[in-house]
């Protein structure tokens, strides 16, 4: 089978790989209708992060059961099914309150089951998937080929906007403003948009997301950074600052505009992948009261619900996807994001 | 009048002072019917923070209303009034949204209001207090005296154990550690307890704290620190963490505790004063979805609610001062607590 392989920084290969098979009785194989390039996939893709040795690369997926092993039940073979970006064992105490990201055994494409297995990336024709029963979520069929990008972004992105969400607190008549305006800024917007938050400010200064910010629900753009941002919410705001800021980038500015721009007694809900290590400064946190949330999105425990939305036609999250291309064509897709020419690419093996 | 100085690290005088009175349509005076010595007062008698000019010292008291300005209607002369720890003006978003502690104009006992007028400390005879409509709360008349300790806990130590679990989320069934066995540690055992938490773990060292922890609620004490800790509190839950870890020291390693004993998607609730300003470790936070919030309990907010249990008969947070003593003897109430002699002291003009 094809799949994708990052060698180093800027250096994407699509190359032939063996089969996947059953390694364990809680196994499935499963064929990938869809896959797509991630803003965290970037950070090795630049070389910010040393790639390591060569290896398959992607972790978000939708696709069709092939083979299941004897231990599932949850899904069967022909199921169409969403893989959550991170794999539970749904045993441990984290999976039993509800944070499978956080599982004991977390166990990630690309990378190396708890047994030593290894597992291929999602940018590929098929994977093993470990985990399966308590990782994966079938869709009832048949599938309209139309929801396929709406059904992918739950696999991480929408989850993970969401996350940032209700980590804030956002719920009905919550201020809230979002920090970063890749495709998970983005589902921050339409997860505050659909938890019921009555205005929402999208930090972007590009033409083309502040459209889509727009359209999921943003009332405010702010172009603005550092305190010129602070008080460019203020102004809209009648001197106030925001209930809930959602951090959707990961290093140390962007953590410090939602600290600035959430007022005393207010939230920040972060999930952008940190980058560079920042701390959080106590003392500033202390003084004014400021809870701060989130982390690695729980997906699994997530996409239930967000998922009947989808279906219901109420909530449109694929719209992040602004290119489609053959899984042949992932280096070209890598360089669209990284080039900020797309939002997001959908890969078709 | 009489009041208490510090002049400098372990140097505590009471002095003759000018008697306060009314400087503003928001002020009232009030005659001190008891105060106390607080654990973050020890900052300054121990050197650990320098206590510049000498200044009035302490800000927890309980007393009756001697003269109201004229834009005071919230409490009359002859009120018996609780003062919150921090002054609030009532108006600004932080007070809107009932975190007062954060209030825009948040003003201390022993510094100058923002109009730059002095206030006196909370350990003296008499004290000016400005913000007296939104900031004092008065207790139902006549006040039995027996009740004058539960009163004035209320004034920070039982509102701030409050404010750490509530700021980690605790409810029915949560399982709970505290690390610290101050007064404020000790009411954060009493406040778990209060919502309903099943499983309180109190992380003391001290026979007379841990048998008040146990009075107030604890389950089970654990005495070890770091890496033991941690075992420790997997050996009392088969394995498993707490769901929220009240951190009431404000040392980096006291909060690098509670996090090594939180489980995956749990809370820490913070309200220990930061000395020397820890920083958080977002990875860290990050991959185990830690949510962490807290900091100066908004005592304002809590009282009116905490104050109808102590009424009840149903809270008895008085119980952590095990020493009283005339405000003429301010220097040994100091001593004994820095030399842990007492948990909490009690003065009395």
């Amino acid at each position: 089978m094809r799949g994708v392989v990052i060698h180093g920084a800027g250096d994407i290969r699509v190359e032939d790989r063996d089969e996947p098979k059953l390694l364990a009785d809680g196994d499935v194989v499963v064929r990938v209708v869809a896959a797509c390039v991630c803003g965290s996939d970037l950070w090795g893709y630049r070389g910010v992060r040393d790639t390591g040795d060569p290896h398959p690369t992607g972790h978000e997926l939708v696709g069709i059961v092939e083979q299941a092993g004897s231990g599932v039940s949850s899904v069967a073979v022909g199921d169409f099914v969403i893989a959550p970006f991170s794999l539970n064992d749904g045993t441990c105490q984290a999976c039993r309150n509800g944070m499978p990201s956080a599982c004991d055994n977390a166990t990630f494409f690309g990378a190396a089951d708890p047994d030593g297995l290894p597992i291929d990336g999602a940018q590929g024709e098929r994977v093993r998937i470990p985990f399966a029963e308590a990782s994966l979520v079938a869709v009832p069929g048949p599938v309209d080929d139309d929801l396929v990008p709406d059904l992918l972004a739950l696999a991480d992105v929408m989850s993970t906007g969401h996350h940032a969400a209700v980590s804030a607190g956002v719920g009905p008549g919550t201020v809230v403003a979002v920090v970063g305006d890749g495709a998970v800024g983005l589902c921050a917007v339409l997860a505050a948009s659909r938890l019921g938050a009555t205005r929402i400010i999208s930090m972007s200064r590009h033409e083309s997301r502040q459209k889509l910010a727009r359209e999921f629900g943003a009332t405010d753009i702010v172009e603005e950074r550092g305190d010129d941002a602070v008080a460019a919410v203020r102004a809209l705001l009648d001197g106030d600052l925001v209930d809930a800021a959602l951090e959707c980038v990961g290093t140390e500015e962007s953590m410090r505009q939602a600290l600035g721009i959430v007022r005393g007694g207010g939230r920040v809900g972060y999930v952008g992948v940190p980058a560079g290590g920042p701390k959080l400064p106590v003392g500033f946190l202390f003084g004014r009261n400021i809870t701060v949330g989130g982390g690695m999105a729980p997906a699994r425990a997530y996409i239930p619900e967000l998922l009947d939305d989808v279906l219901a036609g109420s909530l449109r999250p694929g719209r992040v996807f602004d290119l489609e291309l053959p899984l042949e064509e992932a280096a070209e897709a890598y360089a669209a994001m990284d080039e900020r020419r797309a939002i997001k690419v959908l890969l078709r093996p």
